[in-house]
């Protein structure tokens, strides 16, 4: 019957006699029931994933400190799922990080899994499917964490709104799975539509639709562009995270300027701009001040960049009170910068500084990889690949199969660290075949890692793409980017003093992004572009570190593959 | 990669000094990849459920008394798969039967399966899978199984063919299965195309196109129409099958007589019809005799039954070499009879009589049970119930769930076995609402069991429809069918004396049918109508017998629900 259920219970804070905060965490409890619905997001029916039958899934909001204890069943009729808490470190619950091959089997119909897990900083996150392609199924939705009780932003505002934006396709992810591990490779396009909130319109210009009443729209109220009623004269926060299958978005509001003032959960020095790219696995807040003309109301657009657009932009309504929602803003919609107008992009991105405060880097560090970025062939199939190896996920999750050392798991040759010194990455690989691994790099615990992103042109000429990579239990630096191939000179351009914390980056067409971080986490964690079909064609590598002290990982997560039989064999401690 | 792997090795037969023919058995090693492919059968393109790239699936070809041993990888992307060999009885093995939930946990993705079985009597199987609507995605094949050596069939014949048949849906069965569970549910409705061997033409006239060179048709080499050359003046066994999703069939050829011989891998009373019906989850094998015109070539055509057919028939040629297989019949396809002339249908499959010599039933039955098919709501849900309990498949198989005697997994409650004297089967019921259960009925081991279906009106009035019941494990003898409500008089219209011997049987709209099998094969078995939404929506129940007596279950098959739970904490034997 699949029957919708959530219970949200406020249970007890944890009594101390250590810290007089403590006495203020929440646990929270969520039953939560993945399915599929039928829904409309951008007024086309479609099967969408759902949570709760809701779609985007609900959103969680507690505080800094707290902990979310959710009970996720899978109620889809023959696969798996898990759900990833994205930018959420999970300090000491490796196995809760929600990566089916990485951190856990995947939770098979009926079955039910437990997160526990601590949200330990405030900031804008989101949580998102991380099996197959489930992401761009529709299995998303927001987690927003509040400064704990007694602390303050550092910085005002009178209300906020939470964007979660991100593309549609009309295809099943089925057929986008088969088509890009066919051969040759089917590519899965550009997405049909933009989704604001999980809302958007097909085939629909929802400004002119709006003057002159066109007839291609087709609204329903599961596509009504959605509505931020503001009041004039006041601050307000905008949350906004991007968790697109493809598409680099361009967000501009008309007549209204943005102060960036949060980058990936992670206060960033307040700075100010017409529009703003964010990228996917990104998520910004910032500030808006109502201070226009108030009889009008005013669109926010959202668009592509970074590849030729297909897709019209999502449209929403900042509407000032007391006008009617359906009042039209004088202005017509704000235009995406031109699609591959890097400069405007880098600009931007430049930019994003950490607010003072932040934890600085260590000054130096204690290993340096560097990652070239290829688009490959393997016998026929298109795959992008690290350093010429194209990430292939095995059966058995690392996780259980580092910490109870299973042999044949995965390849524990240690993958390279580095590419061919004679590599031009301004042309097309004179060879372009790679090969296929498990890809686990496994460092030392509390050392400080450089991780240099090399972008490289791909197999057609003149083609180099943006990839916005993300890293699973951890924020890092990022110490500076730079146009064509990495040199050791570039190490003094390092930004030491005040590089932003993140969770995600991107490296520009032909450029490279140097990033550091701190392997202070016991666990095993991805490190991949979060573009979906990039990720599912091999784009990504897995950081390991301390594994002796990772605690006893729930049964639950280690019951498939060899750490699975070894279990029923009774080998296992 | 997925990469298609396929072995067929001979390995050696099992020396024995008790008998002179087990030296002939043999041991059949497959290894098999099921994984979606791109392919058109019916001239569109759409995601299909192949083996090691092949749709249908490869032809299992055996000998009565040879064993199979086939190693079933899953390589879907996120979905568990199983397979089960339809009409093979698995004595001794039902832990092979390919039943999720029932015989055996689903196959995770990457995880590999070893299905043992012995196919014990010569006759026309098929294979399918068994989760979820997988059937409906093109996951099946042929399962031929010929005399054992020094044995021969009780007629003859110069050559033969395989036709399996099946209908083919546009849409994916992951819409088809949500659609089946939405409130209000989406009906499937009519398949878009017939196949045989996999090939149809959707939106084509294949006859006018090959007349007239009709432009709608698209032939590919995929979507081919089937030809099958003979020689003037020979005698050629057509071995049939029908693994449809919905369609109920008939099955007919221009100018030729044939000639019924088989029926679910037993022999019947030989009788010649112009054309015959066929339903999903049966088997025939007919004789034609070439001895029309040979300058010609003839159509044979499968077209609906039983439902307003919306679906173009199917159509192939019988090519008379040396005639070129391009040549166009003389006359047009066959056609079909009217959909609703159900005396036509019952008048064929009251021919099917048992051939002497086919073992002959108990004339004395332990017990008897009355299975009312009633089509109902549940809380707002369309359902198909049997006396009044619409099946539920547990998390937790019934196979190691009732083997360990764990508790919750299924309800231990039996079921009705019978329903009201009251109840007005010519009508729909007073009340439409249903309850919802594991319905598992335990019968004592070697026990003889009548079983009434009776079939009734549906929701709407005067609409009643055909189901043909597949069990598992077993043959059952057709005692009998009659219209109405079956009384207690209608024993006396029994046939004891030459009833067939079958593992599907149809009831006819307002009808009864009347079978009575020997419940002499430990396991746990399944026994529901074979249309699949219909499965899909509840139509079926467990029949579980002498589960004391059934052998060491691999531990592959439970490693999953409450049974895998408690493997992994050691409290199974």
């Amino acid at each position: 019957m699949h029957m919708a259920k959530t219970s949200l219970l406020f249970i007890a804070c944890i009594v101390s006699l250590l810290s007089h905060t403590a006495c203020q965490a929440k646990v929270w409890q969520f039953e939560w029931e993945v399915g599929y619905v039928y829904a409309s997001p951008d007024c086309e029916e479609k099967l969408v994933m759902a949570i709760n039958g809701q779609f985007p899934g609900p959103t969680i909001r507690a505080k800094a400190g707290d902990t979310i204890h959710l009970k996720l069943k899978n109620t889809l009729d023959t696969e798996g799922v898990v759900i990833h808490w994205h930018g959420i470190r999970q300090q000491g619950t490796p196995w809760a990080d929600g990566t089916a091959s990485i951190s856990q089997c995947a939770i098979n119909p009926e079955e039910t899994f437990n997160y526990t897990f601590e949200v330990d900083k405030a900031g804008t996150y989101f949580y998102h499917g991380h099996y197959g392609m489930q992401r761009a199924a529709g299995l998303y939705g927001s987690l927003i964490v509040d400064v704990a009780d007694g602390e303050e932003e550092p910085f005002h505002y009178n209300g906020e709104f939470n964007l979660l934006l991100s593309d549609w396709y009309h295809k099943s992810i089925y057929d986008q799975m088969v088509g890009l591990s066919s051969r040759p490779m089917k590519w899965i396009g550009e997405p049909q539509s933009l989704l604001i909130n999980g809302r958007g319109q097909y085939n629909c210009s929802l400004a002119a639709h709006l003057i002159q009443g066109s007839s291609t729209c087709k609204l329903t109220k599961d596509c009504e562009p959605v509505v931020l009623q503001v009041l004039p004269n006041k601050t307000y926060r905008l949350r906004i995270a991007s968790t697109t299958s493809l598409a680099s978005l361009n967000l501009a509001i008309g007549n209204h300027k943005m102060t960036v003032v949060e980058a990936d959960g992670n206060y960033v020095e307040p700075f100010s701009v017409d529009d703003m790219d964010i990228y996917s696995g990104e998520s910004y807040s910032v500030l808006i001040t109502t201070d226009q003309n108030p009889s009008s109301n005013y669109w926010l657009s959202v668009g592509v960049r970074g590849r030729k657009p297909n897709t019209q932009p999502a449209l929403a309504i900042i509407n000032y009170l007391p006008n009617s929602p359906s009042k039209l803003p004088e202005s017509s919609p704000p235009v995406t910068p031109v699609w591959n107008d890097y400069a405007h992009s880098k600009s931007f991105t430049y930019k994003i500084l950490a607010k003072e405060g932040t934890p600085r880097p260590p000054q130096k560090h204690n290993k340096r990889i560097a990652l070239l970025n290829t688009q490959n062939k393997l016998d026929g199939y298109t795959k992008w690949a690290i350093n010429n190896v194209s990430l292939a996920l095995p059966t058995t999750p690392y996780l259980g199969a580092m910490k109870f050392q299973i042999k044949h798991a995965f390849d524990p040759q240690p993958p390279p660290e580095n590419f061919s010194s004679d590599y031009d990455v301004m042309k097309p690989a004179k060879n372009p075949n790679t090969t296929q691994s498990t890809n686990a790099y496994v460092f030392q615990l509390n050392s400080t890692v450089d991780v240099i992103l090399q972008n490289a042109n791909a197999i057609a000429e003149n083609v180099s793409e943006i990839h916005p990579w993300h890293l699973h239990g951890h924020d890092f630096w990022v110490l500076g980017y730079g146009d064509g191939r990495f040199q050791e000179k570039d190490v003094s351009t390092f930004n030491l003093k005040n590089p932003p914390l993140r969770n995600t980056v991107v490296i520009f067409p032909y450029g490279w992004t140097a990033l550091r971080f701190v392997t202070d986490n016991p666990g095993v964690w991805a490190f991949h572009c979060h573009i979906e079909p990039h990720l599912h064609m091999g784009m990504g590598v897995i950081f390991a570190e301390g594994i002796e002290y990772v605690g006893k990982i729930p049964r639950d997560a280690i019951t498939c593959g060899l750490t699975g039989k070894m279990l029923i064999n009774n080998h296992l401690p």
